[in-house]
């Protein structure tokens, strides 16, 4: 409870709005992770309308008796007139939204029948949650955990295609009690030189690269190794030693570190220095709630990396073939700290 | 590939746009399905442009391979200005987009930095895909057959909690080698009497709902049953056969409906009849490659049925307990029949 009270004392923080609305996610899918984070709760088809001083949940009457049990806002149930009641809600002021967690349906929607003065409020929100908690840390610490230990007693040559393997991963999960962080990445020979491969029906070869993660109590993971069959594959196991060697090398530089630019050109210097070519995706991300999430580390990024939890993937992408090494850190208490 | 080009011919007959513009999703989550549904593959980050005589896929170099090697479309990678390559791409006139289907950050970038003339063609989209074809309605039912051999097989009492019965769904689900279509819900006890019950750690009592479908292909299913043990729970036993009843007399009608709006009414009639209480959600929604789609069963909607594939979920929600039995039915070459 007190968490989510600070998270809102943070948001407001020199704010340039006065009213923020976030909505939760409909029943098919997992949206409205900033919903969640400072509601405390996961309603469907809600909104959380927060002021400096406080809060209200609006919700529909198929929802409402779950709400009142979770929300740590009071909760209202919507009248005849849904928009009315959320303009009531919002007041005057500019109402802050972050716009990549609001369908345009739903934009357009509240513009028209709301009349909601919406001010793009995505920068600010992601910030907020992208300087973690100690309990924040403690959770996407866990998900690691618990990912690095189904990676580490993997055997990919029991499985026969990319599926069979893909289908294993996410069943582990769910055996452990976790769900998945997303859809896992599972891309044997050449089809390793696409980053985001669709895991599909070829044979597992001698050579295996696999990007997954767990999601426990709300909080991401994301990991990624190669794996080797006997002695071949000599190219991919040399790339992917440097791989490794640079997320080292990347990790003991980061006391150095200000901004997601900062570890963008690192990484750059470090592959660079291998002899790797240029990154074709960044060289990692914020992780949290969400898989993607603040701190963005590109060359133009001047995101902080203050309480940060990242994931760094130095990677190398070759016409036949691609190697990920992929491993998660957090900035705990002004330290580096590999989760 | 035929398939594909007539789902073009259909979106653009009658059509107010000249162009059409789709985006698929972020590797984090699985939205575009219309994408997915005009382009005939999943690519990440990528933008499907499509005219009445052609179209053209636009992704990033990190895509482009895939794209290439999965797209029915010619495939073009963007330069250094994607948004002057998308607007090129587009032309001058309108530009119909999934409203649904699109945060309101893409469209707010979209309408900025590409300028593009962005119209609602949501509707024309959704009435496109609601009619499905024969191959569509195979996979469809292929979902549904898989589903309702793991619901057939369930065990429910040898759980100790909702979660341990819906990890049990899950797994199952991806054993078999398919997809979750939503996140199933189980709902024991009065918990049943919130339709969208957030799965949790209650102990499992004499009587449990479980909403569940796999997705296979791309495709959903969902359905809803009700267990029960011993002896008990008479209370529920007698709701839930007269929803089973209900649900029978709805598809003998169902040859009267036209619209969404003759099924919402012909569910309230019979519901009425077997003196359950007003339904607080809809008596059913159409599905495909999402689990909720055209056409939407309100009591507004005048959407058509015509080649409709839909889940019925006849219901009544009481202060202590709820039962719910949804199943699914197809419209093939002008008759309904259950899938």
């Amino acid at each position: 409870m007190k968490e989510i009270f600070d998270r809102r004392q943070r948001l407001f923080s020199g704010a340039r709005f006065s009213t923020a609305l976030f909505c939760s996610g409909g029943s098919a899918n997992g949206g409205g992770a900033s919903f969640s984070y400072f509601s405390g709760c996961a309603v469907d088809g809600s909104y959380l309308v927060l002021k400096k001083s406080g809060g209200v949940l609006l919700t529909h009457g198929m929802n409402y008796a779950e709400a009142k049990e979770t929300c740590c806002y009071p909760v209202r149930k919507f009248g005849k007139e849904p928009a009315k009641d959320l303009k009531r809600a919002c007041g005057r002021g500019t109402v802050g939204f972050a716009p990549g967690e609001m369908s345009a349906a739903r934009y357009l929607a509240l513009r028209r029948m709301a009349k909601l003065a919406l001010a793009n409020a995505g920068e600010k929100i992601a910030e907020v949650r992208g300087r973690k908690s100690g309990s924040e840390v403690q959770k996407i610490s866990a998900a690691a955990r618990i990912t690095r230990k189904i990676l580490d007693g993997l055997q990919p040559w029991k499985f026969r295609t990319e599926t069979d393997l893909g289908a294993h991963l996410k069943i582990r999960a769910l055996e452990v009690g976790c769900d998945l962080a997303f859809e896992p990445i599972v891309a044997t020979g050449k089809n390793s030189a696409h980053p985001h491969h669709k895991t599909g029906n070829a044979k597992m070869g001698n050579f295996v690269l696999v990007d997954f993660g767990v999601k426990k109590d709300g909080y991401c993971s994301d990991f990624t190794r190669c794996y080797f069959r006997g002695n071949g594959a000599a190219r991919e196991r040399a790339a992917y030693g440097k791989c490794r060697k640079i997320y080292g090398e990347i990790v003991r530089a980061l006391p150095s570190c200000k901004t997601g630019r900062d570890i963008a050109l690192l990484g750059g210097k470090m592959l660079k220095k291998h002899g790797m070519p240029v990154l074709i995706h960044s060289i990692g991300h914020g992780i949290g709630m969400e898989v993607h999430e603040y701190p963005h580390l590109g060359f133009k990024s001047d995101e902080k990396l203050e309480g940060a939890a990242l994931a760094l993937e130095p990677a190398a992408y070759f016409a036949r073939f691609g190697v990920r090494y992929e491993r998660m850190v957090a900035h705990v208490n002004g330290k580096w700290r590999e989760i």
